[in-house]
């Protein structure tokens, strides 16, 4: 595992164009784009579901208010981290915060990179290819090297 | 203490549009009046800097890179709060994700309740008055209702 500072460093200039460009779509319904990370996630990895018991019924969608308030929070976090791509200081710090929690609750590097797949899907859904979902994938990394 | 929905039932259309027009102004710093809110209530309620060790020296303000994320991840908490004021019932959900660490976290209804200080300090350097600190204020009772 890379450090957090090397994993920052991965985030080249057409990384953050194609990051940019895509959160434009991704970030323009962080209701609906959100929940379908979440669900798609709990769909496709089953076994991440345990994680999230608070959750109760994630099969309710968006309906589910936790789930629903949950998505739209982390739709803020990766907010704040595109925000902050051209200052790496300040995205190790937001990321490491982010990581706080994620650690309390045990949840590895392996297991949060499983948001990659769903993350590819939701982008494919809104007409951004691999290529995008390489940029949030490195992007996703750097959160990884905190946990 | 009221009902979660009672509280942000009284966010009317004049403390909507009080919280927007000071948050213009919040938000567009969110890494200096992130940690300026963050300073002050220290200063200001050294008891509450018991629920913050995990940061580290506080004093050394925004140079210290865990108040840093801290300060800019709560701005986005409050950037995701005025993004759905106009849906109460996206408003409570994100509140009540918002809640939920604080609640891990032991901290009650009372204790979050001395953010108002801090906030009307800080807007107060923005130059909005009590009027702005007000709305606020009652933007704070919503997350304490969910606490």
């Amino acid at each position: 595992m890379p450090s957090v500072q090397d994993a920052a460093a991965q985030i080249s200039a057409d990384v953050k164009k194609d990051l940019r460009d895509s959160w434009a779509a991704l970030g323009s319904d962080k209701t609906n784009n959100g929940v379908a990370l979440m669900s798609t996630l709990f769909n496709d990895y089953p076994e991440t579901v345990a994680y999230f018991k608070r959750l109760g019924d994630i099969k309710q969608g968006k309906n589910n208010d936790k789930l629903r308030g949950h998505s739209i929070t982390l739709m803020y976090a990766l907010q704040n981290f595109v925000d902050h791509l051209d200052s790496p200081a300040d995205l190790i710090c937001v990321v490491e915060k982010f990581a706080v929690n994620h650690i309390n609750r045990k949840i590895s590097a392996a297991e949060f990179g499983k948001i990659n797949g769903p993350m590819k899907k939701v982008l494919a859904s809104l007409n951004f290819g691999d290529r995008y979902a390489n940029a949030w994938a490195k992007l996703v990394a750097v959160v990884q090297a905190a946990l």
